[in-house]
């Protein structure tokens, strides 16, 4: 089968690979329908993850490379013995995190942490969904039936997207209905937590951003106010905003230390700041002013454990989920594909969908 | 009346002042029988709080003085029209949060940010409970009725110490049954929330000092295992208690980055930071390596919303609350009081009691 | 001044009373601009609360009337000293539930169980909003400045309706995205539940009632499923609808064992049943059967302790809130009202709204 | 192997059976060395559950008998080939709930109703433990391993009784620390409540029975009221205890009508009714009088999603777990034991331990 294969920073590659089997009787084998690009696979290919030349050792003693991908949609092919809940032909939602549902982790509904070896794994520790076949351990806590009326782009983005919003934003931010939210980053993730947030009616929601086109496609998907970082002091203006108060939540969905101090400094007393983003460094705690300042600070990888609840509240169709997808490609153009997602603000892309 | 007044860094003065009288329809005024020093007011005496001197300007522009305090039980003597909860003669517990309990924050219980001139003021932004008399505001909620069969010094504790151990450090820290703890700094406030948090029978509780004779009295409150920070790496040791896990909880009880740190690397995936001390500085966040670990941090003032149901188990008596107080002093020796406060970790003192 | 007056089973007066004066220094009088009448008028008018003959003797020892309504929007017109968050001339929307703030229950948010003689009392134990001015004590906690962009019905609808379904409905009956909801009973409480239910992003709302009008008007405010309890065996068709599971969360909005009973059968394993209807008698609560299924049940009177949230809420528009105001009287024409909302039914009324 | 095999009403026998073997992948064979008798096996002997008899039909078409008990603790003898989290020889506790882990209630964390065959069916619908050896479904998820320090008994008691009383008394009637609760019914269900309910710190907890020698060991367990509710009217008594407020938290535990009545008469507004025991018939449900009253009342079989929690805070060993096991008998004696505990008033017995 064909697979888009991570062997070392800067190096990946689109090729013939065997196709997956049964391992675990919890195992299943999926054959892909769609699937798409996620800014850690992105990560991974800029050599981010170089601890994946340590996972695919082949008898040589040399790494053999690793299928990216840990999002997508398919038909289940083969099943383990031990898997009761999907069976061959069902087409099933891919979820990014594997879970044993069994382990101490797992039965605090704490999957990004599952200490038999889940959590995240596809595409990382184990070869992923940017193939024609994927093997997805514990199979009947992460495969969801798709249902006949969901969107299958919808569907795709419940493997992480809207999850990782959902969970690590919107829930571990605590929005509430009134509540005034401001999200850093308008990326996928951002946009993620954007749309699940108005699930739980806050009052207003400001975006901020560098890039005006992802603000304004922000302003689409129910954004209350918009605010370029780089046209001002965004600080100020969120104070201004809410009268002086500042937010109830701040969501970070970037990953750097700029943005982590927008949240920090324009959270209200009592409030949250939610971190969604990537850090590849320490950030200043301005513990100086805010020991006092009664407020929560979250962090987390998506446990995936909401994928069920979102995807009954894509089926309703309330929000423009589908809106997320801006670009499509076959599974032959994958290597265009990735180009594209690579300099996606100059793309205006947002979620790439790759057809099979 | 008799009364301990700050005029600047390093200079306070044990002298003669006016009774206060009533200015607001809901304040009180209540006659001490006993009060106690808090680290903040040493703090104060230390020149950590200059604003101060912007709170107390008489006729001719100086600042005439703030009386120091904000702990204590006493008689009320006086009530202002609008009080309903408390009448004349009565035995209180002044909770060291006054509030208005109509304000935003009041409704939501987030008394330490009352909008309307409440929250932290006593020996603070007004005159507080270190002298004879105290004009309280908002009285009816910031009163607490003495129970008869409560013992007195542990009612000294119910203004400030416990509460705050048991909001900022317990709840926060969202302690459960079954959970390891550990607490950092094992002052008057890291011994409450180690005793309170043994109302909600966490399995561990590991308490970390750099004061062998602090750590032995933790030992006596509760503590399962006691570490010395001065002797090793206590960030190793914790683990090694848990089994390389680290904890569910861990409570930073000092305010420095060197406790912070221990802190933010003890804890295990899922698990919380209740940040209860105060920080004159920032600190680092370690981001990079916490950003996955779905960890919830807090920081706080104490609401004083727990004051009540604190009050009701320190009256069933099943923990050594008592145990706490350590000194004693008559309010004539008020001087002396804080000497020995002062020196705490040579005197062996914890908390203070002064009878009038 | 003119006022509505109940002074017996089934004799209710439009006639002149005397303005009402500031008795406590937290009082406020409110000169009405809007009012409305609510299913509980109709009760006392019926007879259903002899009660409150024993709350206005006058000095010869005979009942003296009772001014009605506890709902409405008003112009602050005096205050107590006590009061601090409203002044004269502030535009407000007057809370059906007066509360202290102060003692154990208020602490609680518990407001409707205030027992500083609070709670629900206007229109009932004090005089009422079915007048042209009203006092409303504990002012600083029962009043909310009406903001300039909120539609004025809505503001009305907040005094009483949109909160009782919002915390009794919505949040007893936990209510979350994706949920189930079946709602029993389409008159204004019933309605004030489907609207805020709405908030939560449930994937399905049934609105069960005997009249087809209420039900067009149901699926007109968003249920997704309406079925009429004359018309067949409505257990059966929930369940059918819900592919044999039942519901996470029903809401009895009537008042009546046949309700009751629907709610009882078609809640699922582990499901909430949120009582919102005032209930003349007991009901069969089935626990041979339901002892095993983990379900949770509560009743309550509203605390309006949300009042604030849904104000930001309705402020940002995205509920047609307004549309439960079907009929619009002046304040002279209050006998009609009544009269119309007496046949509420037949009227195609839902909630009528008098203007002064 | 020698089991206890119910045949049908009043028809138990100590005999002879097959060894049970492996069926899925995911079961484990485990080799008993202690079991207990609940009061849901003396039911079963009575007749209440006729529904056995069509589970266990043989070849013939006949009831072949059902080996009873869901309570035990042992040593692993067999696994599946898909079970990774306990292996031949470990030591492990048993729990009464079997569940998948994948099914929707399963990721609800409501395993009582796991929809892949789970739930309570060990000595129900399959066979259970109360015989030499036990087929386990679900043993990833379904045994604990036993830690050296827990004393062995209250292993036992972790299969179901005091996870039942922390699950369905204590955390569904949300007991806090300062609360006053009561419990009606002073058998092995209503002492796993009181001793499971002082984890939280309650401020008193009032035992209800009708036999005083259960009441005295009520008393030795941490009750600090007992009231005979043959001996007058217990209503009256609860609330002259409570100064005419009632409880927080009312726990029946008997499962008729009579103590339910206790518990809807003795709740205080805004507090929890916790249904545990098990109701042959339905109740009537004083809502004319509750409607208003903001109760909240909860039923529900025990999920054994606590029993890690308990199975650590049983280690720390601060509460007397092990005074619930009264009376010891050989395994042999298993007839006997069922005798005595079929008189367990009489013979002062709670639980009887049986060893292998």
């Amino acid at each position: 089968m064909k697979a888009m294969v991570y062997y070392g920073a800067n190096d990946i590659r689109f090729e013939e690979r065997p196709k997956p089997t049964i391992i675990q009787p919890t195992d299943a084998v999926v054959r892909l329908t769609k699937t798409t690009i996620c800014g850690t696979d992105l990560g991974i290919w800029k050599g981010k993850n170089p601890e994946i030349a340590q996972t695919a050792i082949d008898k040589t003693g040399s790494f053999n490379g690793r299928i990216l991908g840990h999002e997508g949609i398919g038909i289940v092919e083969e099943i383990g013995e031990a898997v009761t809940n999907v069976k061959v032909g069902d087409k099933v939602i891919i979820s990014c995190v594997s879970r044993c549902g069994t382990c101490e982790n797992c039965q605090k509904q704490l999957y990004a942490h599952c200490r038999n070896e889940g959590g995240w794994i596809m595409g990382y520790m184990i070869d992923g969904t940017q193939a024609e076949y994927v093997r997805t351990p514990f199979a009947d806590t992460s495969l969801y039936l798709l249902p006949e009326n969901l969107n299958e782009d919808v569907a795709v983005l419940l493997s992480d997207a809207l999850p990782t919003g959902h969970e690590i934003g919107v829930q571990y931010g605590d929005v509430k209905p009134g509540d005034t939210v401001v999200i850093v980053g308008a990326g996928p993730v951002g946009m993620s937590c954007l749309l699940t947030a108005q699930m739980y009616s806050p009052s207003e929601i400001i975006m901020v951003d560098l890039d005006d086109n992802r603000l304004a496609m922000a302003k689409e998907l129910g954004a209350t106010h918009i605010l370029n970082s780089g046209a001002g002091d965004v600080v100020q203006e969120v104070m201004a905003l809410t009268g002086g108060r500042g937010v109830d939540c701040a969501m970070e969905a970037v990953g750097v230390p700029a943005t982590w101090d927008i949240c920090q400094r324009v959270v209200k007393e009592g409030g949250h700041v939610a971190n969604v983003g990537v850090h590849g460094q320490g950030v200043n705690f301005e513990l100086e002013r805010l020991w006092i300042k009664n407020i929560t600070i979250t962090t987390g990888l998506v446990n995936a454990n909401t994928t069920g609840m979102l995807l009954k509240t894509c089926c309703s169709g309330k929000l423009p989920m589908e809106k997320l997808a801006t670009h499509y490609f076959k599974f032959e153009e994958m290597e265009k594909a990735y180009d594209v997602f690579k300099h996606a603000a100059e793309e205006k892309a947002m979620k790439v969908i790759i057809d099979f």
